[in-house]
């Protein structure tokens, strides 16, 4: 656009067909916004042919959100019919700010009940599913937003994760999903219930189809100084680092957390990855997890700390049946409301935690982890229950990206483990989900993971991290 | 000592002299550590003398420090006789690093019972009484800081703040007091009852006698990351600054809260530095105070959510008799404890108080506020109630310093307003402790105040404001 080869508009216009044939194929959309993306699109070529000049980073691209990201106006539920006739009261302020920047939003997407799912599924738009395969899910519960970019009805996307909620559809749907340190993006006008929980954030973060695409989303967000309006967020601007060279870095490669085993998919991916990173020079090395348990353990408990009633109230008062998903997500926390006093424990714990497992990176020096951003390849509809693979980093809030390893799954390479002893019962439910012929053709994706606020540095591990592995010379 | 002509054994041994005469009178000490502080002093001349450099930019320079902050192997009691048996298992992170850059600490400060009195005195080591009259109180929390700075007994002093507990004992003591904004220094290794509360953060900064040596303060201890360790603090630098010039900066005066009237010296140092900024070519404007009431109501409900459960168990435990400050401070909170889901509706209260207030210094225009410390120049012992005239900046999270302005109460300039008309019972309650022979030769402070994060701006606008407010020319 900038070249003038391409106008906002036929750019607009074609994301916008190319997005209603897709919600046809997969239902990822809850709204198109066609006058608007429309109008936008065409005052933003008036203003390049007035100029000359793009009106920013992002002149005439556009963004699909994920549905409870409020836009003015417009119904914001959350995916909860007691919040059908919700009306949101400003755009959210990341709209406003990428908006400045020339962004142009032609969809929103869809979301799970309770926002707990890594599955795409609630009572007011049905289910969205995988675009790689319709009997899987797209993950969740940014799952619109994966099915978005997966499809490429999007140039970018914007999701929200607290447990994987953008890495996971990424990663179902062949998409790059960045989770970024908590308070560097601005999450004001974001519905959520419970609102004003802090012990675990939700961040907000881009999904997209390359790294150059994540890191121009968060330059041209963070350029705007979301701090200037939302106090809450660390003044951080975005930095430019030079591009990361393979001897610079130290990789530890997280097998498996010794909670879950992962399926063969994600072991193939990742021995492939490894002799690949390997070969370009990186130090790779084993990295044995810091008790992934103690990180569930704070988190299960700090998802609900008031026993789920405020999710619970509002799924009766909607009179919405109860998914079997939601239920799940729910029986992760302890059955009783706890106190606010043992909130602080849990916090205290919390940072205990972080300050260990960030002690023992720099002790093993390493500089980032590699590890599966799921069990497998992707889930079956409706049966997605573990993703502590994500949820790990959330308590520890560092920031990862999920990444397409350029693999698929492949029945006759990726054969179920006859060895396999489980090590729990939810590990052998979760194995037995393993069935090849279901994933087959499913796009694998890999996480890597950086340290607290390092979020440039995560981007700029990907961006060769991703370029390595995805290298057409198979090892 | 950089240039030879002092060594660290005789500065330290110097301070630690005053500190022993100086507890004599004020009985700010809980613990003196000579024989320590000797060794290291000893250390950093051998060291001297032998590299002919300096440790660090604190070589040899002597600080107090409160009492809670732990030292490795040493009773941490925090002012509770339930703890007087707790040894701390490490140094507080704060002391290792400051160590590194060649700080010796002497001698540990006294605190009030529960750490929430604007006073100085539990039942373990008594009254702390203030420097410049011992009728009057040196203020608190960090009382004995602000007698051991008031005193000259330590270069430098660390104190801790959730309300004024470092800003009200440097100002009823003659100091300088910084609050900076939350997650900058670092506070592992502090013990307070009710740790993990984190709506409304503690802070630990420094006190000092010049402003000079606030930013020497800030400047050492975040040369050495502390992020790299305390993996919940924000990863800012301490930034260079220019020095500001009056031209540069507009500062809006509050000149009363609209609950609590301000005594007589606090309106004629206020009209004295304004006349004086205003000369120096700084734009000063009056600057209406945006609902503190709102601000009281969040905060007070925030300290004890537990209607001080967990301060209450520990002084049963003890066996010690409560407090009228206690009781006092326990009072402010709601009656029964809150649950989760209120703490969650406080914290969003408290986030849309901040946005706006922030919002508001940007449309007027305001760089910084100046206002008062407290509604006097200090308090007499065990009588100081009212403190939101700074708790107000720690529920809104801006950084601000208390300052002298060099004036000092004066009973013939400082009469009662006979004029005077209560707004409340509690304005009367408190205008009616100002009888000005008590207060007679008292230093008046001031209070400067800045945005969420910009606290090398406000210790770059008290280096300003406090030059001009001090200069010996008068209005």
């Amino acid at each position: 656009m900038g070249a003038g080869s391409l106008t906002a508009v036929e750019t607009v216009t074609a994301f916008l067909k190319r997005a209603h044939v897709g919600h046809q194929l997969v239902n990822f959309a809850t709204e198109f916004m066609v006058p608007e993306a429309l109008a936008a699109a065409r005052e933003l070529d008036a203003c390049f042919k007035a100029t000359g000049k793009l009106v920013g980073p992002l002149h005439g691209i556009p963004i699909s959100v994920k549905e409870h990201v409020g836009f003015k106006g417009r119904i914001c539920h959350s995916g909860y019919t007691a919040w059908i006739d919700n009306v949101a009261k400003e755009d959210a302020l990341i709209l406003r700010l990428l908006r400045q920047a020339g962004a142009v939003f032609h969809v929103r997407t869809n979301e799970p009940q309770s926002m707990m799912h890594i599955d795409c599924s609630n009572c007011i738009y049905g289910t969205t599913v995988n675009p790689h395969n319709r009997n899987l899910t797209p993950g969740g519960s940014s799952g619109g937003e994966g099915a978005s970019i997966g499809l490429r009805c999007a140039a970018l996307g914007i999701g929200t994760d607290i447990g994987g909620s953008v890495r996971v559809p990424a990663a179902f749907c062949g998409a790059y999903g960045l989770r970024t340190t908590a308070l560097r993006n601005p999450y004001k006008g974001v519905l959520l219930a419970g609102t004003g929980q802090e012990s675990i954030r939700c961040v907000i973060s881009p999904l997209a189809n390359s790294v150059r695409d994540i890191n121009l989303f968060q330059q041209a967000l963070l350029d705007k100084e979301p701090w200037g309006e939302e106090t809450s967020l660390v003044p951080l601007p975005w930095k430019k680092i030079e591009a990361l060279q393979p001897h610079q870095i130290t990789i530890g490669v997280i097998w498996d957390d010794e909670l879950i085993h992962p399926h063969p998919p994600v072991l193939r991916a990742l021995e492939y990855a490894v002799a690949k990173l390997r070969r370009s020079g990186i130090k790779v090395v084993d990295f044995a997890p810091f008790d992934h348990q103690e990180g569930w353990e704070i988190i299960s408990a700090l998802y609900f700390p008031d026993a789920a009633k405020t999710q619970r109230d509002l799924l009766a008062q909607g009179g919405e049946p109860i998914a079997f998903l939601t239920e799940w997500a729910f029986s992760v926390a302890r059955p009783e409301p706890i106190s606010v006093a043992e909130n602080w424990e849990l916090n205290v714990r919390r940072d205990a935690y972080r300050d260990a497992y960030h002690q023992i990176m720099k002790d093993r020096g390493v500089d980032f982890i590699l590890c599966p951003a799921y069990i497998g390849a992707a889930a079956t509809l409706g049966s997605g229950q573990y993703f502590h693979y994500t949820s790990i980093w959330n308590i520890l809030d560092q920031p990862c990206v999920t990444f397409p390893t350029g693999l698929k799954v492949d029945p006759k390479l990726d054969i179920v483990d006859e060895q396999y002893k489980p090590r729990s019962k939810a590990d052998k439910r979760e194995y037995d989900k393993y069935i090849p012929e279901r994933f087959a053709g499913a796009p694998i994706a890999l996480q890597i993971v950086g340290k607290h606020f390092q979020d440039e540095e995560i981007v700029a591990a990907t961006e060769l991290v991703s370029k390595i592995v995805q290298a057409s010379i198979q090892s």
